[in-house]
């Protein structure tokens, strides 16, 4: 990792938006950050007289972390503050190792060829003491409300009770969504830096952003330049899907500088293990993959244990088979050797590893629809089946579990797979990619799929894996990242307005006023990508005059509405 | 206008589609123009031996009129060919009238300052013989199915009879939905270049696009150029939104030029006409503006007769007022003079008119919400009772009319107002702007509404008016028309998809095994915008393996999943 990242200033504060704590009240030491958004005033003028009424700032959820405090001090080298260490170390409930435990990272550490590459201040893993319980869901369930819970319910409701709106999210709620499996708090005792977000129903939709090298492109330098800006832009979680060389050392300069959960996929990296020879893979491997990430810091892991040798002939018949790649190496594993997926039959193995980070699995939909012909067909519901039996078994072992969900939908079949899912899920959170409502878009995906993903958001789902433009075609270079998670981001937008999460509306309802007053300044401070809004006006016009660029200043509606109303008017 | 249009290369056949015309049964004059892509063979090598497998040519749904015909002579300055003039003119039912009737389009024929800008071969205009019932509604009524109603019928069903589906739409079918105003078929006899659509909730979803100047930018060249690409990108009609000057001369160019039905705002005109000073319009100014433009072939006209005096008030309390220019001009109007407005007044006169052109009506929503906030508000459903009232009154004069409704509106208010239309306008086709399903994402508006007009042309809106990226910013650039466009015509599929329109599926489904094949060109021509597509792809790679570009050679989960099941292979 050398100092010099190309095109990454994104280690600063936002314009013209103020980084704001806010206190915890169980936990006074809490500082959840959020993004302030300081308005100029409406100005009136009547009668020659002016007078000046304040607008009341705007609170905005937050996932960018230190690198947008200006007290902080941003070092890639070092990693960022360790701010939940002490809650985990508080709880007494966790032992230090001596050594990292899985072989392959062993291997990877005392490899002096890679000392080059290797990220600087490695810490030795946590682990639960034997025979203690230490995920949040074990917490939740013992009626134990975590420094984590308070975190996320400061963080849902944005400061929205100081603008007079009351909300049913509190630390309680939050610790009884937990209990009962509605929502997981993805927080591995490895990975401290992350700042608590929780993924549930009746919380913020959340997004997914993916990056990840693939055999030739891209450099650790760009993997974390991305994952920092993904963070910048809005995306909730990470997930590094890196599939070339030294994806180890990637993944461990992305997890000590992302604020938010990171997960990953570990078949692919297993499978690099036997250098692509799918049939090789072995439940050891496997294991000592998932042991090396668990210690690394991964919070959460896409498992395609629903993928039974059973169920596999389901998808022959598809218009475009498995388009899981989890799916179809698990798939052409189980066919191979005639055998049950070892997923599958390690299932409780798995968990009980899991159980001992605190890492939250991601139920993966192996037989997933991979276009609107395949959508809600057999294939895809037996594997929700299994998924269903498996999340009860994950949380045998406190184990946080969502599931994974299409792919491909059309829009008149989006509600029966959000209603499948619950059902046959037993309400454990959706986490869906799009769905893509037609295939004939090619270079637009992410808007095929933020339809779909708006509808299946405001229909329950609670998180959605973004999708770029490139989708299809071509991996994402940063600004299909920008593109893709902004889209998503006004997606699941458009989905907490339809839920009616409390306060939600603040932010519409302040930029819209600010666009009847011509307050444009206000406008774009607003917006979810406010250098795009402003760029665009400014391709428009060199002047901020009292109309909008698109009426001109003769036509303008708004200008005639405002003045037939006598209404305030800015300068 | 001169010869040279710049970036104007949209003027040839597609690359690798075919124009394809259909002949009509009635009528076997009929040919009615659509893009046929031929599709490459699947390759299957098994046990060293090879086959190929022809794969069915798709047929596409067709807005550009002859610029993509190979066998066609396109030559601006004389227009296209006046396909339907024989249709018109055999019907006997019409004359030719020795000069224009508006005093302004004779003031303008006659200003010898503008004869560099005019259009060259203006032809004389035709009108209703006195007493007679000439529109496509009239003869609906009368039990007579046109020309263009068999037309529309062939459209529709883009050949999906070879491909074994049956599909309800008939020319029989057509003439009733007409005939009881479900929808809608503009038809201008002065615009006898445009190709017979229709516009009707058990039809097609279409899209509109906007174009026109203003004030200052674009010309009469810029205009016709982003006119010819509108329809060549897909757009169904097309709306001049012109305010600068000259805008009846450059109205006559792209009305001659434009294959697809053309829709006005005359208020804009009006209002240009007295200097923009809203409160010195007249009724006779407006009813010489509407012949002027009827004459010049507009298909349809939004006239905002909605927004009458009692209801003004009713927008008061708004967070963004009124924000269609045509309610304010006319609020504004009835303030100013404590009248009601003269359009509501002049309605039935109004439809006199248009009945003798068969100029249809697009009932404006001039108190459509402009926010989140005032989305489905008592000014909003007030004005759509009148609408309602006054779509009965259109009908009565064999009008064809159809509602515009908004705007802003959350996803889960969508479904009541869509209802609401239909119910209070009596089953009248509806067309939205939209709507927006979130305030705060300026800069990627064309994405916020295409959720809520797929959402919303789902559920029956018969046609969305695109947005572009530069909505509430800045007007838009030719590539700002092509994303809009795209972005609508996707949304418009997902419309048609989820409501089950005959053979929607089929081009979906033939992209989607062209992908599973990894025929690549297929999938290309296959899609919205195959330029785009393939450019993204050439991006991420130089070969045409048989590989995603997104997974890479050791990982491509489709490749896998086609081995498994011993599918075919692509070379």
């Amino acid at each position: 990792m050398t100092n010099k990242t190309k095109n990454s200033d994104n280690k600063h504060p936002y314009a013209h938006r103020e980084k704001a704590y806010m206190k915890g009240v169980i936990y006074p030491d809490i500082r959840v950050g959020m993004q302030r958004v300081n308005l100029t005033p409406t100005v009136t003028i009547k009668g020659g007289e002016r007078t000046e009424r304040p607008n009341t700032p705007i609170y905005i959820y937050d996932t960018s972390g230190p690198y947008s405090d200006p007290a902080a001090t941003i070092d890639l080298k070092k990693g960022l503050p360790r701010m939940r260490e002490e809650w985990i170390k508080g709880r007494g409930d966790v032992e230090q190792l001596a050594e990292i435990s899985s072989e392959y990272g062993r291997m990877r550490l005392n490899d002096r060829s890679l000392d080059h590459l290797r990220f600087g201040h490695i810490a030795l893993p946590y682990r639960a003491l034997p025979g203690k319980k230490i995920t949040q869901m074990a917490y939740a369930r013992a009626g134990i409300i975590t420094p984590e819970m308070e975190y996320v319910a400061i963080r849902e409701n944005m400061n929205c009770h100081e603008m007079g709106i009351t909300s049913h999210i509190t630390p309680e709620f939050v610790r009884q969504e937990i209990a009962e499996g509605r929502a997981v708090l993805p927080a591995n005792i490895n990975h401290p830096e992350s700042e608590p977000m929780i993924i549930g129903r009746n919380f913020l939709v959340k997004i997914n952003t993916n990056i990840g090298n693939s055999a030739t492109t891209s450099s650790i330098d760009e993997e974390v330049d991305k994952a920092v800006w993904s963070c910048r832009w809005g995306g909730d979680t990470l997930m590094d899907l890196s599939t070339g060389e030294n994806i180890h050392e990637t993944r461990e300069w992305i997890v000590r500088n992302c604020p938010v959960p990171v997960g990953t996929v570990p078949i692919y990296q297993a499978l690099e293990k036997v250098d692509g020879r799918v049939e090789a893979l072995t439940w050891d491997i496997y294991r000592d993959t998932l042991i090396e990430q668990c210690e690394q810091g991964v919070d959460y892991f896409t498992i395609h244990a629903g993928v039974r040798l059973k169920n596999i002939h389901l998808a022959e018949g598809r218009t475009c088979g498995i388009v899981s790649r989890g799916g179809s190496i698990m798939s052409r594993w189980c066919k191979v050797h005639n055998r049950e997926s070892f997923l599958y039959e390690h299932f409780d193995e798995i968990c009980e590893i899991l159980s001992q980070y605190d890492v939250a699995v991601s139920l993966g939909d192996g037989l997933r629809p991979g276009s609107i012909a395949d959508a809600n067909d057999e294939a895809q519901f037996a594997e929700l089946d299994t998924l269903g039996e498996l999340v009860q078994r994950a949380w045998q072992k406190d184990v946080q579990a969502f599931i994974e969900g299409p792919g491909h939908v059309p829009l008149h079949k989006i509600k029966e797979n959000m209603e499948r899912q619950v059902s046959s899920c037993h309400g454990a959170p959706f986490y869906t990619l799009g769905p893509l409502v037609t295939d004939i878009a090619p270079g637009y995906d992410h808007i095929t799929s933020a339809i779909g993903a708006a509808q299946i958001g405001w229909l329950g789902t609670a998180m959605l894996c973004y999708v770029t433009p490139k989708e299809h075609l071509a991996l994402p270079n940063r600004d299909d990242v920008r593109t893709g998670v902004i889209t998503y981001k006004l997606a699941a937008h458009a989905a907490d307005l339809a839920k009616g999460h409390p306060g939600a509306q603040l932010r519409d309802d302040a930029l819209s006023r600010a666009r009847y007053e011509f307050r444009w300044r206000d406008q774009f401070h607003l917006a979810l990508d406010p250098e795009r809004a402003e760029e665009y006006y400014r391709e428009g016009r060199h002047t901020d005059e009292e109309y909008c660029t698109m009426c001109g200043p003769n036509f303008c509606a708004m200008r005639l509405s405002r003045r037939l109303n006598e209404e305030p008017t800015n300068e």
